[in-house]
């Protein structure tokens, strides 16, 4: 996507210089700030301080990693195998990351070079982020659909951040949402904070400003009123995860706006690429759900005299617990988003996967 | 309550210096501070800025304002009614305000003296307290029932503040919490941040600090997870006002959380003084919900270097909106705790009214 006249993707690889890039999400929206990561050390720092984030994203920077593990231990397989296994501990609940470091890992052998094992991981990049292009196509008629229906202004409300940074390119439920705009479809985006950590108010809206499309940034708490209220017409979100039955780990909160979309008849869909797909597990039940530092959520960082400082919300002697993922029954969800199609249920993708 | 040792209620009035006193709410749980309100411009600023609040609180507050209100304007009815009217235009949600202020206003005439004025204001605030403790002696059977059955520590959530500071003294949802820790009924508390003010982090959890009484601050995100794991018990919630049909308006989020202990068939009580009760009104519908500045969205209140410092989350060009309250629909609410006793409807509440 465009930032400052400019194409970027929000993780890369630099194939001559040995080295990964990322656009740093700590520093949104204040600053836009490139990362340069030369090692694991690096890689896993940005992973874990969610420097980058988003399910898809970190997939992609897996993949790129397993790449510079190749070429930092010379093909040692041993010493990759390490690498391996430490990365994808990093973070429990998105499978993706294991998706993005086992695609390029299984194809390492004694027989492929660096250069290959480079191509390796921008295919799967590269495969990520048209599937969240596709994602957008398909989506988008989903949209155009309701407002053809009501020939008015179709509110969106969307969760944590499931855009372009978190995915390398194009988002999952921002896809159809930046779609919707480039047609001219006339949309509003209600943009859930998300607490603790903010994705919503700093990075979804900041996507959604330099797409000049239109929407207001709420607290979490207030979805419920809005729906109410009938002012929102649909509600797409991401995912961490998605288990057999069609249970989906998303950011924390997810599960209480699926619950109030029910009780008012809104449709809830859940975009995400297949590689989100855990097909090993049975339900949400099974999913590991990341509990991060609680110092998450007793400080906050903010933007104070032109830099981001870090400041108490309450003293650091109250116990507070940090749940960062919830589960959503798949019976609360209208259709999965994926760049296969929409399903109502995900047994096609199933069967896909197992034939 | 007890603070450093010393009995406290939330606000006071001082007769001899004609003077009303404030715990001053927006200075916790960092800074214990008395504010001291000599006039109605005091008064109005401490109530829109969030120094005295709480349905109950600004109640007993605005009692007091028309005692003050009496003695600055020498009883002249004309003045004080300006007054009066300035009073309840205040905060449109909460129903209390007004109950206070008609209290006091409906006994003034040209044969009321100050004192007599001031009396009234007193009875006023000693029956919203009392009803607070009668609450929680009537609540902590609700509490003994669960614990006497599981035999186990029993988690209760809430939402906001709705304690002593909330209600000059005792409180609505967090009285019967009280009272259960009293009697040694293990309990643990999750405390919803409550964002954006963040009434649960600072104040709900700064009161059950001072009680000793154990509790988890969670983002208002957290509790549909926590519900889906059977970490909750029981939720209680304080309001705002509540419709002649049982709707309830509390702080934003609280019909969320009524919406998932609904899914799980978790019991969710509602506590409140019979001031709270607006049988005027046919439903939730019907009860105005207030809409604050976006700037507290926007830019956050924490400690900083020893000091309250207001950052900044996002850019002020981003738009946000702050609904401050939500409507609880009657179906989600198993019972309401008042001081008259727990009612499964407020039929026999209405009744009483009317008769």
């Amino acid at each position: 996507m465009i930032v400052n006249n400019q194409n970027y993707q929000s993780v890369w690889a630099d194939f001559n210089n040995k080295r990964i890039y990322c656009i740093d999400q700590r520093a949104l929206p204040f600053r836009f700030s490139i990362l340069e990561l030369n090692n694991l050390n690096d890689i896993s720092n940005a992973i874990n301080t969610m420097a980058i984030r988003g399910a898809p994203a970190i997939g992609i920077t897996a993949a790129y990693a397993i790449w510079l593990s190749h070429y930092y231990n010379d093909g040692n397989i041993n010493l990759i195998l390490q690498d391996y296994n430490r990365l994808i501990s990093l973070r429990p609940t998105a499978i993706n990351l294991k998706k993005g470091a086992d695609y390029v890992f299984s194809a390492i052998n004694e027989n492929i070079n660096n250069s290959q094992v480079y191509d390796r991981a921008i295919e799967f990049a590269n495969n990520e982020m048209n599937a969240c292009y596709k994602i957008g196509t398909y989506g988008v008629e989903l949209i155009r659909a309701i407002h053809n229906k009501s020939n008015k202004t179709v509110n969106i409300l969307t969760h944590c951040n499931a855009g372009w940074l978190a995915c390398g390119d194009y988002g999952t439920a921002l896809a159809p949402i930046f779609e919707a705009n480039k047609q001219n479809i006339p949309i509003h985006v209600w943009v859930d904070e998300t607490r603790p950590l903010n994705q919503g108010s700093r990075l979804t809206a900041w996507e959604l400003y330099n797409e000049k499309i239109p929407f207001s940034i709420i607290t979490d708490n207030t979805g419920g009123l809005l729906m109410m209220k009938h002012k929102v017409d649909m509600i797409i979100i991401g995912a961490d995860r998605i288990a057999r039955n069609g249970d989906v780990a998303n950011k924390i909160g997810s599960y209480l706006k699926a619950l109030a979309a029910a009780a008012h008849s809104i449709p809830f869909y859940v975009a995400a690429p297949i590689s989100t797909f855990d097909f090993s597990l049975d339900s949400g039940d099974d999913i590991p759900i990341e509990q991060r530092n609680s110092l998450e959520i007793q400080s906050i960082q903010s933007y104070y005299n032109d830099e981001w400082i870090s400041s108490e919300l309450f003293p650091s002697d109250y116990q507070s617990i940090n749940y960062a993922f919830d589960i959503t029954p798949a019976k609360f969800i209208n259709s999965f988003i994926t760049e296969q199609g929409i399903y109502k249920n995900i047994n096609y993708l199933i069967k896909q996967f197992y034939s």
